[in-house]
């Protein structure tokens, strides 16, 4: 029988996805289980973006270009100039989720056994792209007792080799919440051009910022113009994670030329979710006000919930919609399988995504978890006591 | 100035990217061009796709399951069924069109610096997705003069090597048309069973069957439950390629998990197009035969008048909607650009799929094109009578 690949057998699972028998295990035993551990928002998508697509008027659901409609991309374009991020349409390929825009960078600035720094703890799957990409994710580790602040300048030159091609944020960060000041990217450019690197900035929560700090993007950065990939997404900012539409933005003219190679081979982001984009741009400021205080609200909540659990140690996360929290126990992946298997509070549990998947290096974050607060409030209120109760009763803290 | 990489360098462009810029003058320059290079069909999607997606009542544009809704998959392993492909759903990985379905194959199978074995000419992206993935593609060379029938196995055998992981076919094929017999497939069987080998077959075209030889899948041969893997898409069956929906098929268990890890990375396939390809599983079969009838006309129609004209050699496909013509020139590059660029008849020229781009032997197919028949017949007759007329003046044969 022929064999799968190393790098098949090296890709990285999901952080929850050893959990999902677990948690179909206690639907099956009727318990309800509050969802913590996933950045499905439940926020209804802009309704113009749902009647686009229910008024289509397509004989021939065809290909569109490669790049997405000259159409599409010039509202993009329109969309960043209000976020006072100079982009032309021309600067932007339209790809199938932020997750492709990733590859599409990857493979346009990476060669096999390359290196890409990034802060850590990061979104999981950046794990998986790397190993598809054949490069290796080189950490620079931030601390949540700093609630997870860019680490000294001299923590990332340390880290630069040869092989160093890019550095790599997500800003605001999933699974962190940490939004990165103006001074931060400012640091972060200066490393950037000093030592010729990519700065590539996974903005797809640009909306989502809670306090009196404003998003400062990689291309407002004038001296990035040559060095600067925004990776972005429709997922999350219209509540459209199921579109599969994101984009890859640089004003690197040899990038663009070689990522849309890379588009080019794959022919073209899908149409209906492209109409659905493209409406959803006219979604009013109103909207964006709503999220956002819904989501400033649930934050509060959860943060001051959290704290009052003897243990728990947790910071303040200033954007995005998840956080990481450090727990009274040793292991949070036999935590999440006993919070689902074992334990219900009035048959009630909750589920959440250990961390540890969040890190490359082994060992880190074993006594954390990444919660989520897509939950109304009131769900979120109960989701924080039923997991108060469960660490009272945890027996393997 | 950071450096694209040398894998970005070394994406191949899609055969007509370069012709673009030409077919842009010949639209400026008023010039009707008969679009002869794409295949892109013309054909109608099924009403019954394009209605469940307008009569959406989705109020939260979700995640799908990395695999595809369970629904849907349990509605393609019945169609497989009826095509006498016994194919159960849990074998069934729903993809972000063939394209992902190639690379999540490639991907799960291979390593760098890897071998697949391709008859060629192949179609054009498998450059692409093999590069992108950091392998090679080693050719098998198929001929025009035998209508490019299967290569004897010795051929295949001279080129096994211990880095051979598996052989890609695309039945019935494009660029060329052609349709496996069921004895073709038993001794590709048979040599990948011998070398412990994958063998992937893009059976894309499945329905696209002209005369009375029937497709015979790879997994109806039984021999190769461990061994085959099926690439598939909706984009040319329904006249879909804007859904961007496709789908990997194995009963190699460790493949399908291996799979399933590179389709978690990328969190989900596109709903809405999820929508529309379940929804175009009930298209008729009257939808088919309507289609089949139309394009065996047009390809009758086309090999005739091809036929027709002094130099010009083409086989007969059996499959598919493409030919590949060797024309009286030296350089088809060259020739296509000529078209667009210095002649017309009247107004109007043709713009073709130089052949080079569907071989990777260097030099090889420089005097062939690709021909799609996706235009209507009276489009077709005059778009031959163009070509006749430009091969008469063209200076440069």
């Amino acid at each position: 029988m022929p064999k799968v690949s190393v790098k098949g057998q090296n890709m990285p699972e999901s952080p929850i996805r050893k959990l999902v028998p677990f948690a179909e295990k206690a639907y099956k035993a009727n318990k309800k289980v509050y969802h913590l551990n996933i950045g499905q928002p439940d926020i209804k998508t802009p309704q113009v973006a749902m009647d686009a697509v229910s008024l289509h008027h397509l004989d021939i659901l065809a290909y569109t270009r490669s790049e997405g409609s000259e159409g599409y991309r010039k509202k993009i374009s329109a969309y960043y100039h209000k976020q006072n991020i100079p982009v032309e349409y021309n600067e932007i390929i339209v790809t199938t989720g932020g997750s492709e825009a990733l590859l599409f960078a990857m493979g346009s600035i990476t060669d096999v056994d390359d290196e890409i720094i990034i802060p850590e703890p990061f979104y999981a799957n950046y794990n998986g792209f790397a190993n598809a990409s054949g490069i290796n994710i080189v950490p620079v580790i931030s601390k949540i007792e700093n609630n997870f602040a860019l680490p000294p300048i001299s923590e990332f030159e340390k880290l630069i080799t040869p092989k160093t091609k890019a550095i790599l944020i997500c800003n605001p960060g999933n699974p962190t919440g940490y939004l990165y000041s103006k001074e931060e990217i400012k640091k972060l450019a200066e490393i950037a051009k000093k030592h010729d690197l990519f700065l590539v900035a996974d903005e797809v929560y640009r909306e989502f910022v809670y306090g009196d700090e404003k998003h400062y993007s990689i291309l407002q950065e004038e001296s990035m113009a040559e060095h600067g990939i925004i990776i972005d997404s429709v997922s999350k900012r219209y509540s459209m994670c199921g579109a599969r539409i994101g984009c890859l933005v640089t004003k690197n003219k040899q990038v663009l030329s070689t990522a849309l190679k890379f588009a080019q081979a794959r022919l073209s982001p899908p149409t209906f979710a492209q109409i659905a984009s493209e409406a959803a741009l006219q979604t009013p400021q109103s909207y964006f006000d709503d999220v956002t205080k819904e989501y400033k609200e649930r934050r509060d909540l959860l943060i001051e919930k959290l704290n009052e659990i003897p243990g728990v140690k947790v910071g303040t996360p200033k954007g995005a919609f998840y956080c990481i929290a450090e727990l009274p126990i040793k292991d949070s992946d036999v935590f999440a399988q006993w919070l689902l298997e074992d334990f219900d509070l009035n048959g009630e549990t909750v589920m959440v995504a250990p961390a540890a998947g969040f890190y490359s290096t082994p060992g880190v974050g074993k006594n954390q978890v990444r919660i989520a607060y897509v939950l109304k409030k009131d769900s979120l209120i109960r989701a924080v006591e039923i997991l108060k109760t469960a660490l009272e009763q945890y027996p393997n803290n």
